[in-house]
């Protein structure tokens, strides 16, 4: 069973702070089993549940909304959330754009986390791809050439081949990580003056060299093919600096 | 120059959205150059600068506040937040204990994506703790062994001892990121029925061969003293799946 002392398990700074309308709610969504997905009880229902006032219970639904603890679907109805990365996506875009003479410090900063990400479920990732026929990988290996040919970003194309790789691999975390990461990356770019379409096929092309080392099952060869991949970007980033 | 267009950069799902009084805001203390710590507006000025109620200015700052982008500091006023990661520890917590079924699964994750980051920092932490006195974490880890000696647990000292780490090599993301799985990590442990003291004479000796390690550049013995460092766990977690 869950002890209701956990839910109240907080980051540091806000362990000593008194328990919420918003902590109540929790404590309801996990007494009930509710799952994501599934309904809230209305307004009405909390209000009677909990004993506290309609501001009290709007206060808290609107907090754990941007938490993404629950999705209030308006017209519809409000429902346990899905309990993405968003929030933290939306707190790291900010503060990329936030300080100019920062940005390139914290687009920094992304890189090598996700580098770090990359390299270090290499093992796994060529364990679970080798062998094996990725029909979707490949389609997006192909428009990504196609589209650096033209001159044109591929920034869909590359936020799935990253994510799905992560999916292979198990990890929802780690899978989630990136995607987060990659959105904090391409939201803060802009801002530099680097030009993200520099060496476009170079980035390209490591997206095929690394899922067809993968399927060779040569972790040596993806590690470099990593490597490469984000090394127009830290080129830039240097010069930038 | 800072493109207002970049301030709207938002994770994939919200791209669609209208403009809200929270992106109103995030313009003010960009087009204002307030940073971190920095008084915002009186909601007065709030409400007369952007044009909209009293009611719009307090949701969007409870929102704002709850990403930890303002700071509401009751009685005192509201200043720019630390743009922490604190939003993202509240919402994986609350993943982790949601699903009791799925715990072991999101702690797995997280202890996976913890020693991804410990290992691929390695050559980094290496690189500038080499032949260095780091007085802080030999205290650290000498409180870690004397509490492991009397069978106590060590909460604060090791995640201390793991956040300096990530200082030390210069990348706030990735010491912000080991700090937030860290506490998700504790908080979703006791959940598990999993003993946290077992091989706790482990862990705690883990710490001082991470450092030693590090101070005599041996990048191959850190690694394998951040293996042994997780392996307790890990196979608390194999034994319990």
């Amino acid at each position: 069973m869950t002890s209701p002392r956990l839910i109240d398990a907080q980051p540091r700074d806000l362990r000593m702070r008194r328990t919420t309308t918003a902590d109540e709610i929790k404590r309801l969504i996990l007494a009930r089993g509710l799952e994501p997905g599934s309904p809230l009880p209305t307004e009405a229902e909390l209000i009677d549940a909990l004993g506290v006032s309609r501001s009290s219970v709007r206060e808290a639904i609107r907090t754990l909304s941007t938490l993404d603890i629950v999705d209030v679907r308006h017209g519809h109805g409000t429902y346990v959330g899905q309990m993405s990365l968003d929030p933290m996506v939306q707190t790291l875009v900010f503060r990329g754009v936030l300080s100019p003479e920062g940005s390139l410090d914290a687009l920094r900063e992304v890189v090598e986390v996700r580098l770090a990400l990359d390299l270090s479920m290499a093992e796994r990732v060529v364990e679970v791809a080798r062998g094996a026929h990725h029909p979707r990988l490949e389609e997006l290996v192909v428009e990504m050439d196609e589209k650096a040919a033209q001159g044109d970003m591929f920034l869909e194309a590359d936020r799935e081949f990253h994510t799905r790789l992560f999916e292979l691999v198990g990890n929802g975390l780690a899978k989630q990580l990136v995607g987060a990461f990659w959105d904090v990356h391409t939201a803060v770019l802009p801002q530099l003056n680097i030009a993200p379409a520099e060496d476009i096929h170079q980035t390209a092309a490591a997206h095929g060299a690394m899922l067809r080392a993968a399927v060779a099952g040569d972790v040596d060869a993806y590690r470099a093919a990593v490597v490469d991949h984000y090394a127009p970007l830290q080129r830039s980033l240097s010069r930038s600096a």
